[in-house]
């Protein structure tokens, strides 16, 4: 297969976008990836979204993107894992470019949340779940968390205060991102005072509901080289799934989905957990943060809150995680969060992240995730 | 890019499943392929899926799909183009299979449509169109064929009786197929006469709402060649998109994606419209399956009518076209309509369709349609 980069990112600040429809969204920001990388036709695209059936009775948006994209006539697919879909349409977009099928692809995700009540949307989110036998007895998605919260604090000790410190670190990442929902810092205190949600789990402890898009276009390396382009190499893809049931699984605090992803991503790209400068991950709540940097070997099993403690993943520290604000400050359009981080590792990696910037990062990884747990796509991305 | 065979196919009698849920009907089917193909390990799956969001609450179903499948940790996903989510499903597994990135994929499609009212299924199929340009304004799907249909009727004369001989001949190949939800024939005048659902069209001119699911297993041709089975190839894959909206094309009666997606199967597979043996076609309205012909050049722009009047499409004419009964007779759970097409297709090759069975069979095609005609995939299958 061919060696696959990213050549162009877009994505505009993310929130409450009450004055654009989810074809606004989307069009606005694969516009912006497209300038970035210089072109203006497309192979292919794909866009993730989880659910514009349930937020904007809208489904067929392939055809719809392709089409007020002004490309109607190109391939276009539409890929759902729930809160993963946007780095499952990077990993389709990555296949079809490596087999030699396409050249310049465009993946993006995209989600308008807000049009719906706020019951709505969280019936929306519930069926990332196993619908029959989590949603429909009457547990939400943070309850689902708290539950995997409750475990790891049983099992390892760790401290509500530690899980408090996941959402005060990137919060301070977020509050220099100016494409961030919430770009304010939290203390320790406001989170562990803030309005409950699912015991131990706190607002402040939850990503938000939000409406954005991010996309990213791909081509064979090659042909960035001679379009004389900055070559961030996708040298890395791995994708798994576990139970969809949270109970159905041998240990809750244990993420396979993500283990399995990333063991492939990692052998694809020749790479371990230690050679990895920089991560984006899935910190839908603080404990889904403390639980990744777990499966992906960032840490021994169990030390992910004594890890955010000591200040390892804070920018500057051993593994920085998240310096994008993460879902929690930044926000979490579904569909749109997996190439969110894209964007944020591009950057990183061209040098061109501010005050957020990793120094020296030439060497990053992407690992967004569905439901509990049920689907997760990790990437690896490298600056040549 | 490797050569690819279909190994296995699975399919169930469809209707009103209301003793079964969305997961068993999927796990009945997939089973059955996988039996017929003689595995018991994937290597990935893909599961094509409309709206299972509007239709039962749940998303996230490529991770429902490969846990309750007994194939949890498997890479899943689900895919959506409105109706042609089945044909989609296929077509990417196909690119997985032939870039050598998995050998063992199973693709599926899966609907159950009969666990909302009327309404609300009228609703969630609106969603295929474009929701604030047509949807809102208070068209419905029926209305939007019987735009075309009008149009066509305007232009070229065809007759009304014309759209009724779709259904007729429809409906006399599936009364022959034991999964057909309709399995009797009808005539002209019944067609005629029946309940009016959006002028010209009647109820008998339009497909039904159903519950089902079709699988099928496929694998590098090589692989299939050593595990001594049958050898059906997929030689050609196209994918193209027209405007989602249908007042925004050129011609009302003109189906570019279908004519786009067919001129890239065929060059694939190297074959004009005269090579090929059968066809199963996106009949979800009689009018559908005459524009469809013609925009595969089985007949020339205008002559979908005359064509079926003179029983060219009949099994035993020049070239046969839905064998099976079609979306019409056979059922149409939106998302697995184009896999069920990859089932009749691979039995009719093999020389397994029983009274339904087309002579000297060897080439067969696809095509599987979105909306009304916002995107479309096309297969061309041949024996070895």
């Amino acid at each position: 297969m061919r060696d696959v980069a990213v050549i162009g990112v877009g994505m505009t600040r993310w929130g409450e976008l009450w004055e654009k429809s989810l074809r606004d969204i989307y069009v606005e920001t694969a516009l912006l990836a497209m300038e970035d990388a210089g072109v203006d036709q497309l192979d292919s695209l794909y866009v993730g979204s989880m659910s514009s059936g349930l937020f904007n009775g809208q489904e067929h948006i392939a055809s719809m993107a392709a089409d007020y994209l002004g490309q109607a006539h190109v391939p276009a697919t539409r890929v759902e894992t729930a809160c993963a879909s946007g780095g499952l349409a990077l990993r389709l977009g990555f296949l079809e470019v490596a087999s030699g099928e396409s050249d310049i692809v465009l993946v993006s995700g995209v989600e308008k949340m807000t049009d719906v009540s706020g019951d709505d949307a969280t019936f929306a989110l519930g069926t990332a779940a196993d619908q029959e036998y989590e949603g429909y007895q009457g547990i939400t998605f943070p309850g689902l968390y708290a539950l995997i919260a409750r475990a790891h604090m049983a099992e390892y000790g760790t401290t509500r205060e530690q899980l408090a410190m996941v959402a005060v670190k990137n919060h301070r990442n977020g509050a220099l991102n100016p494409r961030a929902q919430f770009p304010f810092e939290v203390t320790v205190d406001q989170v562990i005072n803030s309005v409950k949600v699912a015991d131990p789990l706190n607002i402040l402890d939850c990503s938000p509901i939000t409406d954005g898009a991010a996309a990213a276009v791909i081509c064979p390396a090659e042909k960035a080289r001679k379009l004389g382009k900055e070559v961030i190499r996708i040298t890395g893809s791995g994708h798994a799934t576990d139970s969809i049931q949270l109970a159905q699984r041998k240990k809750l605090t244990w993420l396979e989905a993500t283990y399995q992803a990333a063991r492939k991503a990692y052998a694809m790209a020749d790479k371990k957990p230690d050679d990895i400068h920089l991560a984006e991950v899935h910190d839908c709540f603080t404990i889904a943060e403390i639980c990744v940097m777990e499966a992906l070997g960032f840490v021994e099993k169990g030390w992910g809150g004594p890890s955010v403690e000591a200040g390892e993943t804070a920018i500057g520290g051993r593994i920085p995680v998240n310096p994008s604000g993460g879902l929690k400050s930044k926000g979490h359009p579904v569909g749109a969060t997996g190439i969110a981080q894209v964007v944020e590792i591009v950057e990183q990696l061209r040098g061109e992240a501010g005050g957020r910037q990793v120094e020296g990062a030439r060497i990053g990884l992407a690992q967004n995730m569905g439901g509990s747990g049920g689907s997760t796509v990790v990437h690896i991305f490298e600056r040549d």
